[in-house]
């Protein structure tokens, strides 16, 4: 019976893969952490049988991770932590030029030093898991390889940080590889979130499906690797919105 | 006759390139810029019969890159900025584990958001000039396509932050490629100064060489790539040592 954590489980991606791993069969803790418990939490909690718990989490913060990991380690009583999922983020536009960028350290203190500090205070609690597996949400934006095809989406910070966390995933992963962990950075497909927006390919169903299957499925064999999902119909396209599960450039 | 500006030229890769491009023909200014006028510098100045101009500038300030522009823009009184080299850069070492690590934002800091505050300030100016070259020191060890071949050189920040840079350097450079500026990543090689150490591959003479041949021969064809120095004697070795002036991967 494995227990999870995910960051960023307010709503978005985050709440709805909360949703399916508390329905999944070998699945006994899901860990459904945010920076305040929202009312989609809440839903999930009061329906899960205990199997949900919310904790506070702001990522940005190092204490916050840290008595993130306390009250977890708490609610373990001894056992270890098997997953934990990365999903935190934040994409702010710029409207501007990029020599006017002012949220260059800001989106990276989010998306790089929030995975930093949450895994870092979960990792004692990751070696006692079974499953060792830490996944984090990237985004094919953040492939320098795929550049060109999002030169008109004005994401610059976001797009630097998605990259350095895909450096740091490969970091971990090759920091941890010998006690056997599973570390990859994987992107979601372009969802219907209040990040993706309302003309994204997936709704955030398939998309949480589509996540929940990566997580399911990976082994130390992926161990840092930079994953697509893989959702039926999307496997084929050409170009950024294709689907198909495999590796993706770095 | 072209205008020079280089960061962290207090020592390094960044006084050789400066006094280099000091003694080429076609340049008539070159702007050594440091956080203090290092010995190297003041006699690189004093030699050059006004072609070394040093200019104080601690990349990590907003305010200290905008008094620099301030200062280039008087001193050029009118004319534009040619070329800018982002060179300062800092490489920390982590003795423990990389959850351990402590610098991922103070490293993020100098290398990445320093070519940030200095490409915006000098922006302006850069856009007046002739050449619209702004060339970012990067390295392999920041290529995530070459990870495995550095697993075992502790600097996991500077990895992170030069991966970061190099896609900050594809932003800017479709940023401004409709304008024909020629922006890029150049890796210098393993080069023997503080920061490479004595058992490095190349002496400064070289790779300052090297990086003086990158400066002068790029042009907009070479806008927003990764390149590498091109080594007389190290074109054709296999792996992290082959220095044949390519494109290396991301
Ligand atoms: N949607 C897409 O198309 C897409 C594509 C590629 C990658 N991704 C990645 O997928 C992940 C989830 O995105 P999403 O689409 O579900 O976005 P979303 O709907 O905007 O949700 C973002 C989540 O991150 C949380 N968050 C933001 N700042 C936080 C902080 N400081 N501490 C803790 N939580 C914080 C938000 O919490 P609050 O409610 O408290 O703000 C929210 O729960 C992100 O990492 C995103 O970059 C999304
Ligand atoms: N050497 C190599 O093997 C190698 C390999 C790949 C890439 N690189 C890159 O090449 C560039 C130059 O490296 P190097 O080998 O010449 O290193 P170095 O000898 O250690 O010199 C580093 C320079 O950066 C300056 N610097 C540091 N922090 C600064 C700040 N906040 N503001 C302004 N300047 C600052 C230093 O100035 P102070 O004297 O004031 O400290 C010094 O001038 C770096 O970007 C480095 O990452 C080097």
């Amino acid at each position: 019976m494995a227990t999870y954590f995910i960051t960023g489980s307010s709503r978005g991606l985050g709440l709805a893969l909360a949703g399916l791993l508390a329905a999944e069969p070998n699945v006994s803790k899901v860990f459904a952490s945010a920076r305040s418990e929202s009312a989609g939490i809440k839903k999930l909690v009061s329906q899960s049988s205990g199997r949900v718990e919310f904790i506070p989490l702001d990522v940005t913060s190092q204490e916050s991770a840290k008595a993130a990991a306390s009250q977890v380690e708490k609610s373990l009583n001894g056992k270890g932590l098997d997953v934990l999922v990365n999903n935190a983020g934040l994409m702010p536009f710029l409207f501007d030029s990029i020599d006017k960028m002012t949220d260059l350290e800001s989106t990276f203190t989010i998306n790089v030093t929030g995975v930093h500090y949450t895994t870092s205070a979960l990792l004692p609690l990751l070696k006692k898991g079974t499953q060792k597996k830490v996944i984090n949400l990237s985004s094919t934006v953040g492939s320098i390889g795929m550049a060109q095809a999002y030169t008109i989406l004005p994401v610059p910070a976001y797009k630097v940080a998605k990259a350095a966390l895909n450096m740091l995933t490969v970091q971990y992963a090759q920091s941890f590889a010998a006690e056997d962990f599973t570390i990859v950075a994987v992107s979601p497909g372009w969802v219907k979130t209040d990040l993706g927006g309302e003309g994204a390919d997936l709704t955030v169903e398939q998309a949480s499906n589509a996540l929940l299957d990566v997580v399911l499925r990976i082994s130390t064999q992926d161990n840092g690797t930079f994953l697509n999902v893989k959702v039926p119909g999307w496997e084929h396209n050409e170009g950024a919105n294709r689907y198909n599960g495999q590796c993706l450039p770095w």
